[in-house]
């Protein structure tokens, strides 16, 4: 049906593109179909007895202001503990560096409308969070890709970048979606070094920080940031002041449940009244019924409890996926060891097409992510992201033996490898 | 304190401004103010006996689902309902012409996003609702204001708009925000005529619809489009078939509770198509566990029950401040009789700045929104806006005595009329 919208979009509107992890979590509605392919958590961890006790407590003693319009920033208490949280792991700041945000894409999105005009670089790791990409090609960025290995971006190549001049620096530090690197301690400091010496700010990601299962926790971008400020000025105090050159992102998506929409960024309070402007244009505020429940399952100490079953479930997970790849893959597929988060990441032989991988790995009813659409200027075609934290050890195992099938089944057409010699 | 973000905000981030009513609302928080100011639903009518048992079946019968990612369209369920609700009263649709929206700002914001290019005209009536405004200020629309007066916009002036070559109309047919005024059926006919003339399509935003407290219902305009190309097309049918000319908006803020963030948009399946990939990009989905909660408080027909609660108040409350405006309102001030919805709107003697009225009436401990915000091209600097929904029948009268004492300070200083004299 023609309408008289049709030829009414605004330019911008012409470069939209559907998500391919959207549309590909179309297929995961398919019973019997495994998917590897979504970002979700475990339903298992999601914390149902006590959202249904909050719930209560929540409409029977402020039921009033929790379905009513609320301020824009967010329901202070929830931002007060965050404060506290942030101060005790990482930097000095209040609940007037923080504005709770629709889940953290729309603080992506507000990121972008607030610094980014048309043709602006932005410099990102290379793979990188495609929702991000996708927030920001609505703006009209354009990248600057830094190469990353399993130790995450590699800082040696970032100063040609900067030097570009680009607007800032984009870096999901923790177990990163979707390679599942992490950015080392060493690299961090070469980082905040370098945005310091170029001027150039960063943008910290960090849906995942407390989701590690292995080694020691690495301090905040953020944290650093303000330890080499300090070390700059001379006399090293070591009181953690936020500088304000990150603008640091989490949610509550990972450690309690991504259906309340509730995530939160950390920033200047002067680019905090600037974000508090984009989201009154935007929705007027975050639910606040969802505000008040998620700070009564929290508040208390629930989370840091919570977190601990979380680790243990989504260890297992990995730890099973990673066996039964060791079991199951052709040798000529190597994968990330990821030492948290949601992700895993495969790399096939130069020249193999995952997407031509993905078609026929559908056909044996298991499913994962092409690695190319993570690259904004293109590469990455011969990778893969498996997410394991949504399916069961069990799953996990029937799902890896099917991939483990599709794979050989491409990489050795003919009961030979044909990758090398056939490209 | 200066920080590397100061000199990165792009173009459109210098035209933000803060919110007139979001700002004054930070008044309403100074609990001896009396506030006509906001726009809030009254805390009253808030069904939260229904709200905390739908929340238990929620995460009884669906808690992982209603806490899990869910598709960027909405839950189904909920869409459908409000498919068959637009059926039964206005045109054919199904659950494919509909997008859940968090807020019916965040629709007007996507449609912003999908539709106007920097410079834009877009067609409002003079006053219009502040929200829309903002929104699509983001993206640099510009404004053909049309005249209205208390049967709405003044469709006979609306053709000289047309001509000029607007992106959209946008009207809100039902008991405005700010004005009150319902737009006639007979202006509801005309616009749809002239929209047609001149191939324009039409914003229909109707978040007060089902709120009407005497008179009878006027169908939809997005109804009298389709009967009006039924009638062009020679066969009047009466089937009720949507056009795809008008985009509807609704929401579940007055019918339910604000702070869910629930409202949805009707459009022809294509545009709901860009829709979705705004809003994968703006905040991936609108909290499915909102949507599975207000389904469940709504299904069954609890909807059609609930809102005689909500007309019985809020009429009484209307009524109640029109009574005590007639005993208190200096002669020189004229008001609207809204029909239904939240607000009334004053109109004082030209050449009186209700700006500066408000100064003087907060110091009386009562506050409204000057009239000028709701003009975007001027004018209206003399008009007020005043919410009745929000206080209960005595604060109305105390407020309004407060109100009418400080309009007889202002116009009648040294005890005789002084603003047809002195200005």
């Amino acid at each position: 049906m023609q309408t008289p919208w049709e030829y009414r979009y605004a330019h911008r509107t012409q470069k939209m593109g559907s998500s391919v992890i959207r549309e590909l979590l179309k297929l995961t509605e398919q019973p019997d179909i495994i998917s590897f392919a979504g970002g979700l958590p475990a339903p298992e961890v999601f914390p149902l007895k006590e959202f249904q006790q909050a719930c209560n407590v929540v409409l029977q003693n402020d039921g009033a202001q929790a379905l009513q319009y609320s301020t824009t920033e967010g329901y202070r208490p929830l931002r007060e503990m965050i404060a506290r949280h942030t101060v005790r792991h990482s930097v000095q700041i209040t609940a007037d560096n923080i504005l709770i945000t629709s889940g953290s894409q729309q603080a992506l999105d507000f990121i972008g409308r607030l610094f980014i005009n048309r043709g602006d670089y932005i410099v990102v790791e290379s793979p990188t969070y495609l929702g991000a990409l996708q927030a920001w090609n609505a703006y009209g960025a354009q990248y600057i890709s830094v190469r990353a290995d399993e130790h995450g971006m590699v800082v040696d190549e970032l100063e040609a970048a900067l030097r570009v001049g680009p607007k800032f620096i984009y870096i999901l530090p923790n177990f990163q979606n979707p390679s599942g690197s992490t950015l080392s301690l060493e690299r961090r400091k070469k980082l905040v070094e370098l945005a310091d010496k170029y001027g150039v700010p960063i943008v910290e990601d960090d849906p995942y920080g407390q989701l590690r299962y292995e080694g020691e926790h690495i301090p905040t971008v953020m944290m650093l940031d303000s330890q080499f400020r300090d070390e700059q000025d001379g006399e090293y105090t070591g009181d953690g002041v936020y500088t304000g050159n990150v603008i640091y992102l989490s949610t509550f998506s990972k450690l309690l449940a991504p259906g309340l929409r509730l995530a939160w960024v950390i920033a200047p309070p002067e680019v905090i009244k600037k974000l508090v402007m984009a989201k009154q244009a935007a929705d007027l505020h975050t639910s606040s019924f969802n505000q008040y429940v998620a700070y009564e399952v929290a508040r208390g100490g629930f989370l840091d409890e919570h977190v601990k079953l979380i680790r243990a479930t989504y260890k297992e997970r990995r730890d099973v996926m990673l066996e039964m790849m060791d079991e199951m893959f052709p040798s000529e597929v190597r994968w990330t060891h990821p030492l948290g988060g949601m992700f895993l990441w495969g790399i096939l032989p130069e020249g193999v097409d995952t997407a031509d991988v993905l078609k026929i790995a559908i056909e044996r009813k298991v499913a994962f992510v092409p690695g190319g659409a993570f690259h904004p200027n293109g590469g990455g075609k011969n990778t893969m992201r498996l997410n394991f934290s949504y399916s069961s050890p069990d799953t996990i195992r029937e799902g890896i033996t099917r991939l483990g099938t599709t794979l050989k089944e491409v990489l050795h057409k003919n009961g030979r490898p044909t990758w090398s010699y056939d490209r």
